[in-house]
């Protein structure tokens, strides 16, 4: 596989630019191992440039491979500016998702004889296909995950706070050596679990609830992303039968997944078997996305994605259905994308735990 | 004090505007009370509208306040333009810090015939200056910081590594009552401590080492921010010269803040007195900033800064002097400006500490 700034430069000369400014930050991590709040980077065909403040001057040299350092004391583009590095009537391209108004303005007028150009998920594209290094890192996270479950089921039962789970988890993954957790753990319980992604509370769990827990850590900056469900007591039989078909939903994604697909061609197919069984209005998300640095990455596997699933990706598979006022389900693993289908990473079991 | 809407529709009509779309997830926060990660806000003289997707139908209702809630299951500017609440030759003033260039562009084209204004921190100014409930919530976030500070000073000690002690201060906070950690712990020993904002990494704390925390909690969304310097066995006589600075710098600060500064001016005071002891250029950030939802908020004061300073505000003090490859100190306080000077809210003592 051809390293990251050739594949770059291969799509900046697909696009017909001649250069591109690389603006989000998990993107300066993927493509130059900055993990700093702050940065751009803008790379040609001879030259690649990686812009920060004085904050990071130290971190810079540490982390930033490929690239030549610039640190300023003001403003970054001004600095590059000054580089002489973009010629008149160059045409460069700048990602419109994470570039926001106000520096696009001031884009403008740094460079007013640039030509420039919106792009989209230039970079993200090329990060959609792992490489060993990214899969094993994930694979880690995955293994800190697991872990993690195993340790917190004991606590999950009726009068404990869903907060104080979530910070046992939390606490845990860390402990056993995540760089930290990918996002903030959703423990959310009762009437709160159709919440889709409401956070953790200081609700207590009761007999009855369905409890949804959504969590990850990073390794190496690469996450994982797991949901399983687990119900207090005996559920309410609408909640166990949604069980059952959440938990069909999950295998059938499973089983179907395959390279080729486009994100909504595939959402279709479990979103169409959870609306055979009247549950479509309640499967109120997509059904996953990529895993790369961001944990919601490409490919969107959602009703309007038109994302390609690739070999070689990493995906959550996560249908859920959330009943207002009574409960929700969501059953979520991560899954390298084959030739052939899939190889299931999240191996923690799928069917439904009651305990109390 | 007026309430916030009618702060903003002040703002609105004095930057002759008559409409105000509002894309900042923190600033609908402030608004509405919404925590989700998705939505945007329509203000006009008469109406108020919120718009999320379908993921958030429940939360929103739940939470949001002082706003029609309308949910979507495809585009939210789509969505808005629907509701026909926008008219044409409407003067409508955007977030440029916040919209991404291609929200920007679909906002053009949804509304061709409206009239779009970049505007820049409409909605963080009218958040400088704190009403009660605010400043309480600041309180109590610092009252549980000061508790994780005592209960984990004790293992602040040779061997132990950072990301050790970044996860017990999480962890406790939380157990504490804590929303969660307003960012993630600095843990910062040894060499690592002369980055600014390097994160925890797995290096053990040695004899010698300075160790930088930087740590605050949220609690009702609102944060704490403070950070203390500690040495473990003596340092060496460089470290301990630029601490004593650092700590009069600190102090020097304290009594000197007072309404009517712009951000620049307050932070030549101090960045001048450590100048004067031949420390300007090893103080390579700015002094402060404003604390609201967002932790890094208005207003800054830092060398470029014209925000002005008014009282009511809670602010950062955090001088700090990093030399590399031997070591870094930062101190850093939450004060609350008030009319004659300001209110120290931070009661953790600043007095060198050597541990081992």
């Amino acid at each position: 596989m051809l390293d990251r700034l050739t594949l770059l430069r291969q799509s900046i000369h697909d696009l017909k630019l001649t250069a591109f400014l690389i603006s989000s930050m998990s993107n300066l991590r993927y493509l130059f191992g900055f993990t700093g709040s702050n940065g751009i980077g803008l790379i040609t065909h001879e030259q690649v440039f990686f812009v920060t403040d004085w904050r990071y001057r130290e971190q810079a040299k540490q982390e930033v491979q490929n690239a030549e350092i610039l640190i300023t004391f003001r403003d970054l583009l001004g600095t590059l500016k000054e580089s002489g590095m973009l010629q008149p009537a160059e045409r460069l391209g700048f990602e419109s998702h994470h570039l926001n108004f106000r520096l696009f303005s001031h884009l403008r007028k740094t460079f007013p004889n640039v030509r420039l150009t919106a792009t989209e998920h230039v970079v993200e594209k090329i990060a959609v296909r792992k490489i060993p290094a990214e899969i094993d890192a994930i694979r880690r996270a995955i293994e800190i995950s697991v872990k993690v479950w195993d340790e917190v089921l004991p606590l999950v039962k009726p009068g404990v706070r869903e907060a104080d789970i979530a910070a046992e988890m939390s606490y845990r993954g860390r402990k056993l050596g995540a760089d930290r957790e990918a996002f903030e753990p959703i423990v959310a319980s009762g009437a709160r679990s159709a919440l889709p992604h409401g956070l953790s509370s200081k609700k207590r769990l009761e007999i009855g609830d369905m409890v949804v827990i959504d969590f990850g850590f990073l390794v190496d900056g690469y996450p994982s992303d797991i949901t399983r469900t687990i119900a207090i007591g005996e559920p309410d039989e609408r909640l166990k039968k949604a069980y059952e078909h959440v938990r069909r939903a999950n295998e059938l994604a499973q089983e179907r997944i395959r390279p080729g697909y486009k994100g909504k061609e595939f959402d279709k197919i479990i979103r169409d078997y959870l609306s055979e069984h009247g549950l479509g209005e309640a499967f109120s998300h997509s059904l996953g996305h990529g895993l790369s640095i961001d944990v919601h990455s490409l490919p969107r596997i959602g009703p309007t994605s038109e994302d390609l699933i690739p070999s070689g990706a990493v995906v959550t598979l996560e249908p859920g259905v959330y009943l207002p006022d009574l409960g929700g389900i969501r059953i979520e693993d991560d899954v390298l994308v084959t030739e052939t289908g899939c190889e299931v990473l999240t191996p923690i079991p799928r069917d439904l735990l009651c305990v109390a």
